[in-house]
């Protein structure tokens, strides 16, 4: 058995998230039927990271394990020809035995975009979230952010129904930027908690509108006030951005960030 | 009767263009069928621009005239609530009865953007041309468009089947600007020959490849050598920025270009 590892995008859109289920379309399950077809052996794929219905990926990373006699250099072309347009491999490699796409990752980045303008703009509708009743104030927004970098318990953050044995994990990099009307926030950690970056969202939100001081956001997470924290945002603003392990397999894909910024100005 | 002008954005991957015909969806026919629901008239729209199958307009501006008692402002919302979400109505305002659409406007903007990038990238992919064989010479393709500026018979860069009476036009403006992988031509004139900016862009990769100078591509063009200008750029790379008029009508929309550049770097 060879390992091999992908790199892939996805819109999440119309597909209720990665992970395999029953009865709903997945994006797992769609990668797994071409593997299936290509190879006849039922491959199972692992994955950097999770996401829910309606979030997308700009870097996911898989891997699976084949007796196929495909070149590991080869799957990207065989399965672009094969899935639907919303799937994407970017490129294929072959992956030591001992390296796993989740278990390697020493973090994961995921970002949420937040459409502050009065215009939907269709050319990104589809990865962001058009929230623009106020004028979002993202310097208190970024204030609000202070805290959480480190190692914390968030459990308020966290959706119930989760399996994850701890609500502790460690936010090695969060932050905000606006540009233009969109509002990005990137976060970067080894783990994150069932829901926990569109619960972030949802309570930030509520302090760019002046609804909830940061200092009341601060308490509300380090109380772990969950009854508090009701909002979460709409899956279709959020983006797994890319897994970062020790030595990059990749060979083609050098770039760490892969999604774009939208930018609106007039050119000339 | 009251004359009301839209200020329109469309995804024309499943549209057979704007203008009604049978048989076929179109984004005309899409949105007077709404305006029908809306007010029991048999309305009929006017476009600033034409745009093939498949074109995306980012500000195209169309007007229609209407005995019905809903404010002019109101259309936007009433007709969002029923078109699907390839089509957004991002301003509607009064016109003056004697303001066309079409006639009235001083020049349009269309934008062909190239990926010439390795990757396709799902998040801009709807809306450029992945060309990618070769690393495109932008150098060159900006030389190419040196004689193309002012008036000039356009006739090589015309597809068969037009019905304008000449092939003469005047280009104001026409550049090219890369962006990492993506190339932006972007060109401006009050008359547009059928399929043209799709022929020059044809023709402008050719360039960027090195197969023809820029010497040939002006020697085709301005010679009417149609016989040597075959390629055709693909519609989805396609777009209509806007129309400019001698006063804005619009109050919300003040921006001339809602088209996003889209740019790939790290953030942080």
């Amino acid at each position: 058995m060879k390992r091999v590892a992908l790199i892939i995008q996805y819109d999440g859109t119309n597909f209720s998230g990665w992970q395999r289920q029953k009865h709903v379309k997945t994006v797992q399950e769609t990668l797994e039927n071409k593997l299936k077809e290509l190879s006849s052996e039922n491959i199972k794929t692992f994955a950097a990271g999770r996401t829910d219905a309606g979030v997308h990926a700009s870097g996911q990373v898989i891997h699976f394990d084949t007796g196929s006699l495909i070149p590991a250099n080869r799957w990207a072309d065989a399965l672009n020809g094969r899935l639907p347009d919303s799937i994407r491999i970017l490129e294929s490699v072959s992956a030591p035995n001992d390296w796993h796409a989740c278990f390697s990752a020493i973090y994961r980045h995921y970002r949420y975009i937040i459409n502050n303008g009065k215009i939907r703009n269709i050319f990104f509708n589809r990865w962001t979230w058009h929230k623009y009743q106020v004028k979002l104030d993202e310097n208190l927004m970024s204030l609000a952010l202070k805290g959480l970098q480190g190692k914390h318990d968030f459990f308020a953050f966290q959706k119930t129904g989760s399996s994850r044995p701890t609500s502790i994990t460690t936010i090695r990099e969060i932050h905000l930027k606006r540009i233009g009307d969109l509002i990005y926030l990137d976060i970067k950690a080894k783990g994150f908690l069932y829901g926990m970056v569109r619960s972030i969202v949802g309570q930030l939100v509520l302090v760019g509108e002046k609804k909830i001081s940061p200092d009341i956001f601060y308490k509300r997470w380090s109380n772990k006030q969950k009854e508090c924290i009701l909002q979460s945002a709409p899956a279709k603003g959020l983006c797994f951005v890319n897994a970062v392990y020790n030595n990059n397999l990749f060979k083609q894909i050098k770039q760490n960030d892969l999604f774009p910024k939208f930018l609106i100005s007039d050119f000339s």
